[in-house]
């Protein structure tokens, strides 16, 4: 991944924040296996697995808290 | 979602608070399963699984952390 | 849920606001399953399972790190 | 649990605190399964199991960021 | 584990530090399970169970809140 | 456990830091199970098994954050 993907946690809105809360809890999963083939084979397992939906609403719930703290929750 | 569902994280009280974490804790299974059709018929079987309950309970507790501290507690 | 069940998150004591910690771990289970009786039902597999007790405890411990920081953690 | 057992969250040291927060995560439990004798009985099983012993040491973990927190991690 | 691999825990982007937290996940398994060979045996099964890869991912979220808050969330 | 383990938070690098904080998390599984004889029986087992490995690494992560925010992240 040399590419730039995460130039700043700044977002302009709360719900930009959410979305860069989801992309940070997918590229958690795609650092540990880094086939993009094998995610999609794995994807159509698990998205009818309410468990492990839940587990991935918990992963994107931590970042948003990072990412909310980091644009001080949008009060400004 | 192009719509904006999320144009905020301040809430008038605490309770309104936690009714916006269990609507970020939906919308982070969403985001993984986006057919509602779907999503209707997997909520069948976990609202009797109360693991998955506890787990959702888990989720909306750590979004209802960064919502209660957007709100300053709602101490003010 | 029209009623006002959570006005505040200010306590007098750290133990009162375990007790609200557990109060909030049970609305967010009650949430996603709105039904008592099924809860009451559910309630009697989930007591004997020491695996679901912990992570009840988990959700409860959750909810204490935000209840204490809105009380400055009783040091006032 | 009418009795007074969280007076507060101040300890003397670092490890007191590890242990206000080892009391808490049981008190987590106690709230879910009241019946001591059934807890005794269900500890002989997950006291070998070795994910709840896991599970059980992440409680303290969260509980122990509050309790340090409270102390101002012990810097003073 | 003599030498030194963890000097500071600023990071000159965003990037890197979700680097960083990714690097602190897999040392977090590493002090745990030190046989390099087994982990490599290992890490052929749980790169195929999605939730395991959810789980590797919760932890780097975990982290990422501890590399960000370091670097003021880069900020400056 | 009468001697002391643990006189302070502070760590002289993010290192010794993190080291502290697998500590926390070892001695977080000891309160509840107590037989070193049981614990190394048990370790042969969850060696091998990357579910609790990871789940062992999430524990350490926790510990981090509290350790960090002690050290004030090792910025001064």
């Amino acid at each position: 991944m040399a590419e730039t993907w995460l130039p700043t946690l700044k977002t302009a809105t709360p719900q930009e924040g959410f979305e860069l809360a989801t992309k940070l809890a997918r590229i958690g999963v795609k650092v540990t296996q880094p086939s993009a083939e094998l995610r999609d084979k794995l994807r159509a397992a698990y998205e009818q697995d309410t468990a492990q939906l839940i587990a991935s609403s918990h992963v994107i719930a931590t970042h948003f808290q990072t990412v909310a703290a980091a644009n001080n929750y949008w009060r400004d």
